[in-house]
């Protein structure tokens, strides 16, 4: 659409596309909205929807990935929090926490340290995907409601998994940002639901996912009408020993050439040990990332799960002293101060 | 258990179990029946139970999978089905059809070509897992009521893939296998899921999961109480680009060595080329494998999906005669002979 | 060249090769003689070459392998020794020994049985590539001359790696077959020297090399003049735990599309576990491969390298009678039979 | 040895060790020198060796690598250049040029460049070790001699790749620091005979090369009495296809864990996209390297190799700012300012 086309102007093309059978998706940006459109088979007739008013061009998208693709979208996406935090955009997000929600005290202590070193987001696992059966599978709908005290008093936005159906509808009622996890990556009944809430959502690279099939994944996402979705680049499975994963960092400027959609890194599952976190995130920052993601635990040597990568709080206040020094060589800046002031409500 | 115990010997130890709050699996044999022990916490105490009648050991499984392990149970799984045809022991089973389910039409003459040539299961997608949100998703329910009269008419037994909550459940009221795909290998939720029906479960190796994980995802199902997991091996994610993906045949000595459940090969999904299929299912077979699952299309160059590693119903049925010829070499056979006259009614 | 052309007119297109400053490369297969060219930059007139007597077409090769690409040679590649035995077309080589030669005692004690259970060729490392310094480097000239009297008393033909270029002028001088290992399989001066003996080379491939770059290391070796360039897998390096390397069969078939090299596969480096040996080396000649190379002690518990993954001789023997087997269901014989009556000269 | 060890005292040890038929190897460090044991098999008598004058403790080093490891040598070691230049420590190396080394007039153009933009070292290749036998090889010895002029006149200090034997005689002569490339990391006789030389040695990371084998490497230099050796990541073979090669940065802080050798990353062949390189610069500084390696062309279009993977002058001069701005944030600090007058001879 024209920079300065009406919200009218959008609502009739929208209106458009969806009489010749196909679906529209208004992608707004700070100059100009795109409107997406999905559900054809071969070519959309472009000299009717070109003369309609205030449609600028009508572009045809030869990548796999449509709406994820700045073919469609030119301008980086911003996903924007009630608290007035962002992610994507000038301001570097940062979310921190521990593995998994384990109690309420040993959630209280982490949370307030993360958001006095500057962390925007809390982590904080509610249902995880546990590798044995046997292994502690999260405390549920009990860690969801911690979180949402954690928000209402520290200001904090709550970033946390859904692993399946049920999970989800939790999730997405009680947090802020609904996280994918790498395994579920290439769930695609689990992308579609998240695609059919209004919460934004986190979506973790799988462990042996190209570039294609991670934004493909995003697709999954957009194409049910959601489309806030934040990559998070976690590391990848290679014969490398000397690392829980390999984190791929070289995917940042390699998906920013080809999409809007922020890019998130997880050092703390990107290495899986703890004195290769700060030195990771501080590349990932380097790189042009749009954010962190960090596991932060208070006594991690008595973690449920996840203890060997996670980081002391003190040092997560020194990483982001790091970070924050490094944002500006990049164009970035890491703005702190979340008040809980300012945000007392539910989501 | 004892060789001799009798049923009433093994309830009581299941019951005893039970009482201490554990979860007993009866694991039966040829031989004889292992009865694994899960959702303690620590160590059982192993005298009170050495010492009830009909018990003639017990033993502490070290590694992470217990279930799956031949530590618990030494004898291979069979799992038979209602027309003879059995996976695992002695007899190879094959596993044919086309990728997805077009048509009845294609799907009768496929499936009776497949029949012709010695295959005792049918395999056709009902519900595909697509990396394109826009690429066929599969004809469903209508997929599953068109295999079921392949079942009647032809005798196959059917084998589908489930790619989630509400799929599972059909996919198990209509076909005789569920199959959980690659993709979904750590989609702990529906592993759970499945572990809860009564049909066998076909689990596919995930794309860059080790042996332990694979046997793990295999402990999620049997957890539940579903022990007729056979596993598959359909090739591994690497940096070789001259095949779709990197078929791992050396897992099937090495899972041979640490666990009972059956283990198929995937030469169609392993290589992703058409002339690449035939060599590898020889060479799955030669390796020791229980089994093939292969796509078979009689028009692959139309095919909705995977049309490149389809091969054709002749290409099969010179295949299944070389497979044959090998069979006897590593102490097998390939019992082919499906009547449609041994098997008419729902499973 | 036509099929009928003779070594006259052959000898002149060479010659009006070398005269358009080119290098011309004949390569004689049982049908007819094919001639590279190579040296050119650009383009080569065709239309003058087509005129010349007894050329049958004029063909661009557009891959980036020439000679070891079936579009310049169609027919497979056979190497011929002097005691009939061969490597590729219809009968199979095996190749068997120990890891290094350690005495000779040991060497003759294995020698003897890989014989008499069938194998034309011996191997036994002299020149040990070692990942530490510290270890084992191999006896060097005294095990070539072990070796020789290995083929002089029992007409086993020799082959054994060289590392560098001392070694390789010696192992050319005292081996039938010099073998370029895996970590050398990019040393392209080692590659070219190779190229410049008469010997036939057998080519490792490397850890991670892709098939054109394996192809394009074999080109390396032809384009100085020398065409016998056996090829071997042995394993790429991948994320999988359960075996040293994953062996890539499906490597086979695809080189066998576009290339005329006979290619041999290593199940003991490609498993690096004694009880994955013989079920991969029956998957290799099941995927149609032209041999194999296996490791064979009769101490395999104090071998001085790679003890695991030596088998014993009497699973050797069981072995050869299972791929003796197989053999004829993909178009092949096993040949034994190897006297040292017929053999008893220097190479 | 003790910090205040004399050189005598130093002397007697080595000399003692000599006598037990072992090889000393003293590594001087700016508190102490340690002084390595190697040629034993088994465990040395500690007690004698402790009784010594000046010896502080008789330490066994369990990791296969010895004088690599921080083990035997706690401090980081510097390698120090005539022209006042270092890698390792806190000033970061920097080292750019032409992939290839094409002509006299192009090498001075690109090398007065970054001499202005404030790198130490100039890189030029003048033997190339190609994928294929077909493609430019490089200029040789006409090619050091430019670069040889190159530091006469600019005061660059020379890295330039050695294939072979033979062109490993000329770079120790001509240069200043000999790389090994990544294809010959395990080309075992070109690393003793670079431990021979008394230059030191850039090693890059093999493709498939786990840290153990890299530091294995390492020691094969460093067994032969050449202590100073650099090291470099360049990105490892993954199937990730959005770059050349994965760049894998966090092995950064393990090695900097277990060795007290310099590294250097290398964002060029690391992604292979020009568009990558200067992120990934920026990261590699911030996870703690010690400096990088960087391909710069003024034509690169036209370059004769790694045109696609070359930076402008322009880029790297501000890549060279970004750095710079980075150093401080992780203790470090680039030092510009190499001058022609400070440096006019042969090395």
């Amino acid at each position: 659409m024209k920079a300065q086309a009406t919200e009218e102007e959008i609502r009739a093309v929208c209106e458009h596309i969806e009489q010749l059978g196909f679906r529209p998706h208004p992608l707004p940006g700070a100059q100009r909205t795109a409107i997406g459109i999905t559900g054809n088979q071969g070519e959309v007739d472009r000299g009717n929807l070109a003369s309609l008013s205030g449609v600028a061009e009508v572009i045809r998208v030869s990548k796999a990935y449509k709406l994820a693709s700045r073919d469609v979208k030119e301008e980086d996406t911003v996903v924007r929090f009630p608290n007035g935090a962002t992610i994507g955009g000038r301001s570097l997000a940062v979310i921190a926490g521990p593995c998994s929600v384990e109690s309420r005290e040993q959630t209280f202590a982490i949370a307030e340290q993360v958001a006095a070193a500057g962390a925007q987001f809390f982590r904080g696992g509610a249902y995880k995907p546990r590798t044995s059966p046997y292994a502690f599978q999260g405390l549920g709908l009990e860690a969801l409601k911690i979180m949402a005290e954690v928000r209402a008093r520290l200001g904090l936005r709550i970033v946390t998994e859904a692993t399946d159906s049920e999970s989800l509808d939790l999730v997405a009622e009680w947090a802020d940002v609904i996280q994918i996890g790498a395994r579920n990556m290439q769930n695609f009944s689990l992308l579609k639901k998240a695609g059919r809430t209004r919460k934004p959502v986190l979506l973790k690279r799988g462990l042996s996912a190209t570039l294609e099939e991670f934004l493909m994944a995003a697709e999954y996402v957009m194409s049910e009408g959601n489309y806030e979705v934040i990559l998070c680049e976690r590391g990848v499975r290679t014969f490398a020993d000397h690392a829980r994963n390999t984190l791929d960092l070289s995917i940042i400027p390699a998906l920013q050439r080809v999409s809007h959609l922020p890019i998130l890194v997880d050092p703390s599952h990107g290495t899986g040990r703890r004195d290769s976190v700060a030195p990771m995130a501080r590349a990932g920052i380097a790189a042009g990332a749009d954010g962190l993601i960090v596991e932060v635990h208070n006594h991690p040597e008595s973690a449920l799960s996840d203890g060997p990568q996670s980081i002391y709080p003190e040092q997560f206040a020194a990483m982001m002293r790091e970070v924050e020094q490094i944002a500006p060589i990049v164009g970035r800046r890491l703005e702190r101060g979340v008040t809980a002031a300012a945000e007392a409500s539910r989501p």
